[in-house]
């Protein structure tokens, strides 16, 4: 098998050879390549140029045996189509706030191809290089995670006037994520038009959310998205950072795959999920360890699935300060594993 | 009833009048008279006078029909005991970090009397001004929560730097740990001796760890402060914010009661620990939401557990911007509830 059709297979449940794996944040975050390019370009200059993304994107594709290639992104693109400025000094800041309704339709509705075509092309760029080597893989942010940033303005702690808006001015909070539920479709429908293999949806912080709150703010926009995406034939992932307490009601927003953090057991998932294909989810600070510690964590989780359904990945971004040496031993353990008798 | 025997007999699962109140952070947040005396007076000051700081555990009391007194004080008096200084900024920041052996060997060994007597004087303070009418709780943060900050040098996202630490230096990370065990008992005791009526130990950032480290790095300790503690027959809360995939492992460490964050409901909770106290566990965002909300959620938390073995509080501190119409429908539809027929 190649590593799409090792990455397809497993998404959809069926038989491999091997599981295959990828890392949240592959690209773009520890790679000395990676700091060389980012020396000379800024980051916004990295994700608009086609032509860098790509590049950005197959650097650890050349390292590491990997099944999947994120292209290289940011999640607050979409707030930049509709029109809010945002900086990173390296956190995100949003140029303006979003605090009443005359904000919310004063947001400029997203022509994917005219705003985000560079997205586009990179992903010509990366499936033309890699062919069926890797499943070459698309993503959004989720609408409430990115409401989050447009609310409260930065990655602020709890998110407390994001969430307060959502308790206090309930109609005012649905119609923001009507207009980004909408804009995520769009983007990534033209995401699957470029020929993306699967895509994913990041909501980080739902995870802050109480599961009634969730099933009435948050699963009607995701399971629409998931009911208009998946019906193209190409498998979704939904990932929430911290869905333990989620977990059911994550699962009902209906993606092909579901995304578990590294603070959950996958033991304990397939309790609850007996058959939904899990992509995840080895503690990205267990790469700090010792290879032989690292091991024993990775053949753990692949044990607790059998390997059947299951895309292997960190349960969370990879870190920065990684070292190359904890990678290896992460992606080569998932690659030594066998499945016992 | 008066409020101390409230509190303490639902700490402790018995027959209860009403069900009884308070809220994390209800002393030195949201009041104006608490901004009145900030003005003139520094958070450090405000903790460090046994007479201010009493004054200020007493506001919140003076307005609400609260049933617990919580002292007003901070969780980083210990690494200040330890010899490391901390500024407000008003975030955290330390003075140094823990890098090594050598770190961990120089950090004073804290005597509670002589280091932080100020706050068994506030204690007294605060105990002679209530009598019963409420429950004195003291508090300290747990050593793994110490731990983040001492380690990442103030409240970093995730404390990459701590969990770095402990999978690349379990040894060094460990003998911390130990260090911070000895003089959070030692803190405690002196609060009980002071006269609290229940304490709590808030391990803020242990739901970030995963169940199988959480068991090797954090249970064994907090298990021993338990022990330690709980043997003068003063209850005690084990607070971890996040706690949803710890909860049976959090459980093991024995507090007495069991304090829940929002995100999991306290039927969960009753399904799995059926006969533990719980204290627990509204949003502190929903505050923000009309009276009506705010009272119907009341309501469910309360009909989840019957309001037996049950302390009523928020599932985080509250947050400082809070209306007060909000806090007084939480503390009053609290005491309006009564258990169904």
């Amino acid at each position: 098998m190649n590593g799409k059709e090792r990455f397809i297979a497993a998404a959809f449940g069926r038989e491999v050879d091997e599981v295959p794996v990828w890392m949240m944040r592959q690209a773009g975050r520890t790679l000395p390549e990676y700091r060389a390019l980012k020396d000379k370009y800024t980051f916004w200059e990295l994700c608009h140029s086609p032509e860098l993304a790509a590049e950005v994107t197959l650097q650890p594709v050349r390292r590491f045996p990997l099944d999947g290639a994120v292209i290289f992104s940011d999640i607050l693109v979409i707030p930049v189509a509709m029109g809010i400025e945002v900086d990173f000094t390296p956190a995100p800041v949003m140029g303006r706030t979003i605090d009443n309704a005359a904000d919310v339709e004063g947001l400029l509705v997203v022509d994917p191809e005219r705003d985000l075509g560079f997205v586009g092309s990179a992903i010509r760029n990366v499936v033309g290089e890699l062919g069926d080597q890797c499943a070459v893989l698309g993503f959004s942010g989720a609408p409430y995670t990115l409401a989050c940033y447009m609310v409260d303005g930065m990655g602020a702690k709890g998110f407390v006037k994001t969430r307060a808006m959502m308790h206090q001015e309930p109609e005012l909070f649905g119609a923001l994520l009507d207009r980004l539920t909408d804009a995520v479709g769009d983007y990534l429908e033209m995401q699957i038009d470029a020929g993306v293999s699967a895509f994913q949806i990041f909501d980080t912080w739902a995870g802050d959310l109480y599961p009634s709150i969730f099933r009435a703010v948050v699963q009607p926009r995701v399971t629409r998205l998931f009911e208009r995406l998946q019906r193209r034939g190409v498998p979704g992932i939904y990932y929430i950072n911290n869905v333990s307490h989620l977990l059911e009601d994550a699962a009902a927003c209906g993606s092909q795959v579901m995304g578990i953090d590294w603070r959950l057991p996958l033991a304990r998932v397939r309790e609850v999920l007996p058959h939904r294909p899990v992509q995840g989810n080895l503690d990205p600070l267990a790469l700090f360890a010792p290879p032989e510690y690292i091991r024993e964590q990775v053949f753990e989780m692949l044990d607790a699935t059998g390997g059947r359904g299951h895309i292997a990945n960190l349960g969370h971004g990879l870190t920065p300060t990684t070292p190359i040496s904890g990678i290896e031993a992460f992606v080569g353990a998932v690659k030594e594993w066998r499945a016992g008798p």
